[in-house]
């Protein structure tokens, strides 16, 4: 089954509308490491795919973390005293930063100024700044505001709750023939900004709903989670189950125009690095794959030492490299339908190869096979041939049973798609047979999960 | 034994000239993957080479084709009824689709047109084309002389034959002290053209020539064959055989005034490949090492995963890389003598690194040995040595027992003749003793062959 | 311990100026490969460092080799019978070739001139010549000088003796926690030649006198020596203690104004190779690691196959890289104080590797630990992180048993030293806990030496 032809028959550009107008209704909401504006999110999500939810009190340990108290907030303001709002949390909620303790005072600018964030460099947009683990709070505003502020008093509120609660994550879970899973992360704690990670959170809803009810190899399991704390949650609360993770994928900044970055796992040669790379090569002008490192989003967690899983990340642009980055600029104008819709694109290359690469072993391995007289051969010699031919050339040659199609993709530098045709040409031709391989002996007959592990035939 | 230092001697000049001769005299000739041009052409090659002839009748079953009726051709011709032909075979026997069924026809030019093939783009070159598998006719002309036709009635014939006979190919074996074989494969069935594939079989014969009669490591086996189906008959009634063959070159395109191209074996480390690869480097400006894959000549059937042997492919220009490509600018003044004769040179370069190749033993492994009380270092410190003393120097560091000449060579960045002949200097100043390697185990000593395999001391 | 603080805290500067004095009191001695200039030369070098001097007696047979006569020279010339010297030893020693034999002989200059040798090229330099191996005489002059000769006869004295003495050399031990080695060598051979080699002599003297008495895992054991006969000469005498050399660097050509360059070992890989390419990355502008060659100095000997020991080449120009190579140009103005205490800083890089790269496990392996609550992350999310932290991300994410602190440097791209830091501030927040390893297990507790080797806790 190839999903991407199914992706394109689905309708992309329609579907970048859609993920450009989840993005839209969930932009105002004033998101956290925990609290209501990230429940609402998850509730948002949860009418578009089945989502279940978890709640981590406030205290619980999580390997070398504890659950922080939950964050709220209704209101944030500094203004003239009984006079109008110089900086106002209703307009924008970047304004505060979060995870503010509530403060109600009376101070003037001078006494006021170590707590007020700028960007000196782009005076006109705001900065996004927390502070989830030390109690503080403060505020962040356009630069050239700060300079025409007065120099007097003014009256400061923080109308935000700091206390126990609980810390939320979403998880969906899309059913394969096998238990055998990919995940697919990302993060869904920033507040009004939009390539991070609304455009993450999109794509994410929208593969989902994609893969939802296809008949697929592998399981996917999508986590909504806050970052670093919401990952470290998670793993604390599924260590054992990670060990069916088999490829993972990390969604963030996937909204802009930039060209597509992919970072590798810690490991650097897993299947979904690989993956990843040739769906990049094939797919995209520019685009760039990144060796590891260890700072990032939350493939930094998921490639600890400790579980070292197969998890790379997909990005456009990437942390620091555009100037939007982590300010009001970051914005639902910065985004765009297109570049999600091409985003999904991507993601659905990727998934593709993990859910087709497969060996198969030569049934006339010596010499070529006459592909003419299949129809598998243009008629008439002496002239070039075309890409699908040798396609199927090199399946032929390269199909001695430890070669798979993405090995075969990799060493023709042709596109993985083209392969999987070709050996689907070819097997039908009775040329190739399929193999069962390590992975396949994983999984497990439709409908069949609860018997657990079985060779397929 | 310095092979190339022999081919020097014997006159590279006077070579080219007389493979250009050999070129010329079987350029006319109507070759196709059976026949009576085939024929001929190995009857000419047998009068310098000694050739045995292999008949394979038609319908033989080999791996998965099926030896085709043998085709004959006497006239064919389009013409003005009862007037002058304006397309004659007995001109240039490219104007018929090579393997053209027979035809007697008066048909309108519109009717005629489909089976004309032009190229538009030089409108004054007649392309090349075959129907080997599939019964059809047509005619190759100038399209220059297309347009000049007008639009009435011709006379059609084409005087061929298609029927029951057999497919020809030529050996020719040159004996070595092993049984282990170096493989030589040139296709042999194109008609009257001249770089695809006279030269490839000028080269091979002249090869041949050169190599017959000398103390040889390794025997030669060269094949002149018809391209494909030839290779795979081969292949089929020589199967086990093919386990002897240790290192292969399929000779193609050497006649043209282009820097060499080598491509690869499918294995892409073989000792071939690394011997040309060094050849290239050393002897050609602007060479090329091309990566293995499946499309190009009969390496594709010597590297079918049933056999996988190490047999990669020298070139000139290669397919579709030139204009002149299957078509009948591909003529006798495309190739030149001096072309040829550096083609043999090559081909020389590398039947003296698999020929020579070995390992050595520094016997005075501890410091380097005073090379100067030898006579092997310039007198007088302080200045700069030459490149004969680095060899040395290499060959004395690297001879630990594992590093054979073309590992040395390779390392050293110096050519294959010079590390040899600083082995040599060295054995005999005493300071390296020659090792038996795997593959000498291998060789029998000369006269011996039929005592089989033994060691060489 | 981080030598590298030590050495800047120590006052490089004042050492740059140091070692260039002492080049200046060693430059005017005439040394060779035997003979009391190099007696005086390692004199000079005893009142800095404990020097143990071994005296090889002529015949003496090391290796290959058979240690020559010595050579002393006294006075050497040629005159005008009875008028003023044209060409004088007294005013430089260039000008007689090294280990020339005595001669008293008046001549005309036609019959002088096939022993004088001068450089057409560089017409007001004398070249640097030698003889060690053939008995021979002859001078070294400025080309003008010779040009401006008239053609009459000469008075030619060569006051030198070729008899049977001895060859020297000197050695210093620096002793650390282990018997394992690092072995620094430099050849001590050269008569007036600043940057062949003084510079080298120097850096090492000062390294040795900046070793000593610090706690040092290894023992350094330095080695100044004639080139080619003295390493052999050590080598033979020292054969089975080469086991104890588990990293080696000869040091030549350290005081110019060139980009570093590194010779690897024979080895390619092995750590010290390692070490300096990761020093010369970060230390320095356009710095180059060179592929091992077997010319070079006596690294060519260290590296020979019988013992292959782990020894590299540290040079800032290399040996026919720079005009003043063997001439009177490479002086005393050719070398800087501010360029040798560079080279001193790259050394101790070097070293300070070597000392401290060891392998640290992750306590807190899932997930990342919180750093923050440790003081180890910037408070105040939202904004980029310094290089130190990521060097503390690294650490955590690379620290699963195997992966060494030069391991993670190379990964990460980030100095040795900010990882070493990292490792550091890490173990003390316990979350990495440092690993015995093999190398570890050969090293003994300091003053433990006598007790062979013991297991490190």
């Amino acid at each position: 089954m190839n999903l991407l032809d199914e992706l394109e028959h689905a309708g992309l550009s329609a579907q970048g509308e859609e993920m450009h107008r989840l993005a839209a209704e969930l932009y105002p909401l004033c998101r956290s490491i925990t609290g209501n504006g990230l429940r609402q999110t998850l509730a948002i999500l949860g009418k578009r795919i089945p989502l279940r939810l978890t709640e981590v009190p406030t205290g619980t340990e999580v390997f070398d973390w504890t659950v922080p108290n939950e964050w709220n907030i209704r209101d944030a303001y500094i203004r003239v005293p009984g006079g109008e709002r110089v900086v106002d949390f209703q307009r924008r909620n970047l304004h505060v930063v979060n995870y503010s303790v509530p403060v109600r005072a009376t101070m003037r600018l001078s006494e006021l100024k170590p707590r007020l964030h700028t960007l000196p460099d782009r005076p006109d947009w705001i900065p996004y700044r927390t502070s989830y683990y030390k109690e503080d709070w403060g505020f962040c505003l356009e630069h050239n505001r700060l300079l025409a502020l007065e120099d007097r008093e003014y009256e400061v509120c923080i109308d935000s709750t700091l206390a126990p609660g609980s810390l939320t994550y979403g998880e969906c879970v899309v059913p394969g023939r096998s238990p055998a899973e990919v995940l697919i992360s990302c993060h869904a704690c920033h507040p009004s900004l939009a390539n991070d990670n609304l455009s993450g959170v999109c794509v994410a809803a929208a593969l989902a709903q994609f893969l939802a009810g296809r008949d697929l190899r592998y399981t996917y399991r999508f986590l909504f989670i806050p970052a670093t704390i919401g990952a470290i949650a998670w793993l604390a609360r599924n260590q054992a189950a990670t060990g069916n993770i088999q490829h993972g994928l990390v969604l963030a900044y996937l909204g802009d125009s930039a060209a597509f970055h992919y970072k590798k796992s810690r490991r650097g040669d897993a299947t979904v690095d690989r993956a990843a790379a040739h769906a990049l090569r094939h797919a995209c002008e520019g685009s760039e794959v990144l060796e590891f490192s260890p700072y990032g989003y939350d493939e930094r967690q998921y490639c600890s030492p400790g579980f070292d899983l197969p998890v790379g990340c997909l990005m456009r642009s990437f942390w620091d490299s555009f100037p939007e980055y982590h300010t009001s600029a970051d914005n639902l104008d910065f985004i765009r339908p297109a570049h999600l819709a091409e985003s999904l694109r991507v993601c659905a290359t990727i998934v593709n190869i993990l859910e087709n690469d497969r060996r198969y072993r030569n049934l006339s391995p010596y010499g070529e096979p006459q592909l003419g007289k299949r129809g598998l051969y243009p008629p008439g010699g002496g002239v070039s041939i075309a890409r699908d031919v040798h396609a199927r050339l090199w399946m032929l040659n390269q199909s001695d049973g430890r070669n798979s199609l993405l090995d075969v993709a990799e060493r023709s530098g042709l596109p993985f798609a083209m392969i999987m045709d070709a050996a689907e040409a070819l097997r039908r031709g009775g040329l190739l047979s399929m193999l069962p391989d390590a992975a396949d002996a994983e999984l497990v007959a439709p409908g069949d999960a609860k018997r657990g592990r079985q060779q397929e035939n």
